[in-house]
């Protein structure tokens, strides 16, 4: 209970950000009420399509199953968006990381918190709002 | 209650045929759970940004408080998308309707059965899969 309220209002936090920020944004109904599967948020600029799947984690690495990170693939192939895991590290902040930084295995995907801190990129720069340094 | 269910499941109705169709779409979390309004579905194609506020009435009219379609038409100016009043009529089927076919007044937008006949546009329409007929 603890780890969903902190993954709710983590949510909650970053819908208001991307709000702030000019972005139309929609949390999605939970899974119980439709069988198909969408990203957590779905953020749409002018011209960006963004979509979100949050997760509130204090640990040491990120992990998704394989169905679960490729239904969501799927949903942004379909919609040509883009899609970011946003990982929220308690007292440290977010980290939005593209799927192709993710180790797989047969049944996950997963990324270290390393790994995460040296690939993930800053909010933003997703909205296009900021020129990466790259 | 009944309006409620007959609501929630012309909305299922409605994410299925969109998906079929091959659009991304998502279903808008309970008002509840968040103070930011947004459409009730909504679905992205390749290039297409749609949005969906639902209702099921079985009336010779329908109407959505100002404040309900202001904020959608402004979630929809954010996100480029279009909007569309989905209105499902018991046992007929669906009129998509612009915001713009819709009379204003002080309260409430509204629009007869009949304009809504005469004006409400095909799904295939509304996703380019079918040129109109104007």
């Amino acid at each position: 209970m603890v780890r969903y309220n902190k993954g709710a209002n983590a949510e909650r936090e970053l819908i208001h950000k991307l709000w702030d920020l000019g972005f139309a944004v929609t949390r999605t109904a939970g899974s119980g009420s439709t069988t198909l599967p969408a990203p957590d948020l779905v953020a749409l600029g002018k011209t960006k399509k963004l979509a979100f799947e949050c997760k509130a984690w204090k640990s040491s690495y990120l992990s998704l199953d394989i169905a679960q990170m490729e239904e969501q693939m799927e949903w942004c192939e379909r919609g040509n968006a883009e899609l970011y895991i946003a990982w929220k590290v308690p007292r440290e902040g977010w980290l939005f990381l593209h799927p192709k930084h993710f180790n797989k295995t047969p049944k996950f995907y997963y990324i270290s918190r390393k790994n995460a801190n040296k690939n993930g990129v800053k909010l933003e720069v997703i909205l296009g709002q900021q020129a990466t340094l790259k």
